[in-house]
């Protein structure tokens, strides 16, 4: 049992945010494990062995890799932004749990990434300068309930909330509805950043207020941010304004 | 008004999570202003001037950078973990809003790091690998009616949670009271982690349960991760357990 499985955060997708110790854990690996579209980020050396597979088998790529990991290889599975934010890394340990007992005895790390709510937040200022929460709004892993329990909480706690997963074509409405139970805590003209494919060559980055903001103006490769009510624009005439969340809370009269 | 104002993330402290594009921001910088500690983890080169500052003068500092930067300065401002996460990025802006109009004609960037929960979240297994928040439990900016209120709500919603400035001499019981708010939600056996130092040579982590842990346990340089009622332990006999929170929530019953 001399394998190991590194779980490697590639940031947003820009190679100037992957780390020197990512870099390293990937040029060390014998196998290549990942969703396809993260794989083509890399230049795989001649020695090394890439395993693609389609998005939403987690668990099946997860079991792969520990299969290889317990046979002596040395496996990276690759994620987008940080692995341990929706992403690989709890799923490899959800197989663990379940797998065979000797791969608890595997060497496993995790090399942390920049995840995409902090580079978002770092294009458009520093909306996440308070308190924050980052959500998924996927329903496939947990009942809409919950979700919406959720949201309400850190709604009305008035923290800034970022959405991961916030619409696909299987979960067309749950964004529209997300907006909806914030336009109940939040004044219309509240600030909601939407951030596509940052740190890409295709990044766009869109601020607006809950008013405005509709569901379509989203798709899978999207983060959502909803700011606090402390939210605020810096305008800069002709130019994008500064969008940040200030450090302090005023004591309530 | 051509001068240059980056905020970069030095990631938690060893050198391999710096990203590429803030090691090219930091050279490319005439003059560096930081926090002490941070600005000790540099070698300048022979071009740059080095303005160091004491902690808490965030206010001060971010304007002495911006007034070098309205003089036409290349100046790097930097943080530890990520500047958008309780960090230098809001200090900034706060300054820019309430400062000279010509302040905010400047090109202002900031460069994402690696921020603490994620590097401890990391070296821990998955622990935020489900919903969650961070918080800055410092009553400094914020009343500490605002911070228990958050605190309760997060906790009801079984967020994860991970805090920031969880204790220092100025304020020594927050973290007790904490986590006796802590102990109305979640079980006695519930995982707390304390991630002090992640990624420098004096790195502890330590797995607790709520029964156990004390705030004594932490200092400033700690960040501390209450699991939600899902996180949970494998074990692994002599070795450290790893520690995850599933991405699913099942149905209640």
């Amino acid at each position: 049992m001399t394998g190991t499985l590194t779980v490697i955060g590639l940031g947003p997708g820009d190679p100037r945010y992957l780390t020197p110790a990512a870099t390293a854990a990937l040029a060390a690996a014998t196998d290549l494990v990942g969703y396809h579209a993260y794989l083509a980020r890399l230049a795989p050396a001649a020695h090394q062995t890439v395993h693609g597979s389609d998005n939403r088998v987690e668990l099946d790529r997860a079991r792969l890799a520990l299969e290889m990991a317990a046979d002596g290889r040395t496996v990276a599975v690759v994620s987008g932004g940080d692995p341990g934010v929706f992403a690989m890394a709890a799923a490899i340990f959800e197989a663990v749990e379940t797998g065979p007992a000797d791969w608890r005895a595997l060497d496993i790390r995790v090399e942390p990434g920049i995840t995409a709510m902090l580079a978002a937040a770092a294009r458009a200022g520093a909306p996440l300068g308070g308190d924050f929460c980052a959500m998924s709004l996927s329903d496939n892993l947990k009942p809409w309930e919950v979700v919406t329990r959720r949201l309400e909480a850190v709604l009305a706690a008035d923290f800034a909330i970022a959405l991961y997963n916030p619409i696909s074509k299987a979960r067309p409405w749950q964004l529209d509805a997300a907006f909806d139970i914030a336009r109940n805590h939040r004044a219309p003209d509240s600030v909601v950043i939407l951030a596509r494919a940052v740190g890409r060559p295709d990044e766009q980055l869109r601020i607006l207020t809950l008013a405005e903001v509709r569901g379509e103006m989203a798709d899978m490769a999207t983060v959502v941010m909803i700011g606090a009510s402390t939210t605020r624009l810096i305008e800069r005439g002709d130019k994008a304004p500064f969008v940040y969340t200030p450090r302090f809370v005023e004591v309530p009269a």
